[in-house]
């Protein structure tokens, strides 16, 4: 970077089809979404080469609608966006992407961040989603890249009950990949199934589920645990005993990463976004 | 087929995402919706090698989510498609199919047509929806092979104008790609615009167009023309003209055929559909 110049944050929201990518983070050879947006970035932002700081470190093949990330850049290149037809940098940036970016991935958005903001850090809460076909007739060509189609028919009290089980604040050592030294104690604020009545979505059944944060794979482990007690292989009691083991256990399947998408990032109002990087920093630091 | 054995005639009710095939109708060297269905049928049904009739011949790119087409079987043929584990032909039809066709095109059911079903002939009307996004902050990369990406924000009262304006029985050789000798006189029962307020479709402009039948090119003429409309390209006025020209006028552009979606295909009741059939089948012999 330009020494002297004095660095923006700059946050960008984005959505992406996560089929053709190995996930997101930058991988030697493979397509990931951070590399192909990063190599976007180089191209529409002279003499940088941003990397990347993102809310959710999404799977091979799992969606995201509604993900977060920031980069910094020197203070005279986010100024020198604009062109002749575009007067912000902020909609500059954003049509310029869209013009070298494939079309699997989009940057909605992109906008100063507030002062001390970290697109990991800050994050207050993330939102998955995660839709199933349990019905033949339900069971679409035009959605089959997002939404898993089920062989048996799901009950959905048994869903509520199976995730109500686990909602709340626990040890979720037996849905993480392990980490050696991090904590998979978590807060799962929400872990809810409802069968669409209209729109695309009507007759799916499609999981919420809301978090703090997530370990490697929890998403995806606490689906497939869940769907297997609302398919009628497991039930409850199976659940509560594997939902104990003190480390990622082979007896959870992980569910299909192609019915996951990632919907939402939240973060707390501007001003505390610099104290909440902070203090999730020091916990992480003192795994 | 094997000769003094009766026919049973099959409805199929399908699907499919038209990204990749080159239309419904078979095409030599091209992949093709009726050729690769008619490619599993081969495969499941065996002495035959059946061909399908088709309720909406839809172009290249254009999408179905409740299209009908059938085809001829030998009683022999039918009855022996039923295994150890499905019990009925209707099901047996269903399963096997599944096992043979790609992934972007689905037969959701397949049932005895009643007497005198025609899937072409004895259709009263046919359903499109025509998706598209005119926000930046609608555009989604997970529904980009079925939304129009518009670069101009759409006025709704003006696009329902526009439609309302098209509406009624009417000549509608301004819309059609001309076919020597048959007739461009439809009605169209419907062509309403929407903004979707929730679901996966929030956001979205959704256009519905009803009619009887439709000539060649026509919905997506009718959508093209109302998008000038709508995006304040053209004027009433101009719509009014162009529509009166007595054959296709290169004035109005086709809109794009992905945003393009056949919902449904709607029959008469049971003991109605031969007559129906009949009195199209004398309607189109007129011309």
């Amino acid at each position: 970077m330009t020494t002297g110049t004095p660095d923006v944050r700059v946050r960008l929201d984005l959505s992406y089809d996560g089929t053709d990518f190995s996930g997101w983070a930058v991988q030697p050879r493979l397509r990931t979404v951070q590399g192909v947006v990063e190599e976007g970035l180089a191209r529409i932002v002279r003499g940088h080469r941003p990397r990347l700081t993102v809310a959710g470190r999404t799977d091979a093949g799992v969606h995201a609608s509604g993900q977060v990330a920031h980069l910094d850049l020197t203070a005279s290149a986010w100024a020198a966006l604009p062109g002749r037809s575009v007067r912000t940098p902020e909609a500059a940036f954003v049509d310029r992407l869209g013009g070298v970016l494939p079309g699997d991935v989009l940057v909605r958005r992109a906008s100063l961040a507030p002062e001390g903001f970290d697109a990991r850090f800050s994050a207050v809460e993330r939102r998955y989603s995660y839709r199933v076909s349990d019905r033949p007739e339900t069971r679409d060509p035009l959605t089959r890249r997002t939404v898993l189609w089920a062989k048996n028919p799901l009950d959905l009290a048994l869903l509520t009950e199976a995730s109500d089980a686990l909602t709340g604040l626990r040890d979720f050592a037996a849905f993480c990949r392990s980490r050696e030294g991090s904590t998979t104690i978590r807060t799962l604020l929400e872990f809810s199934w409802r069968r669409e009545d209209r729109g695309p979505d009507a007759g799916l059944v499609v999981a919420t589920v809301r978090a703090d944060a997530f370990c490697h794979s929890m998403v995806r482990s606490l689906v497939g645990a869940v769907l297997a007690v609302g398919e009628g292989r497991r039930d409850l009691c199976w659940l509560m005993e594997v939902a104990e083991s003190p480390r990622r256990t082979p007896r959870i399947s992980v569910a299909a990463p192609h019915g996951l998408t990632l919907e939402e990032v939240v973060y707390p109002p501007d001003n505390e976004v610099a104290s909440r990087a902070e203090s999730t920093r020091a916990r992480r630091a003192l795994d």
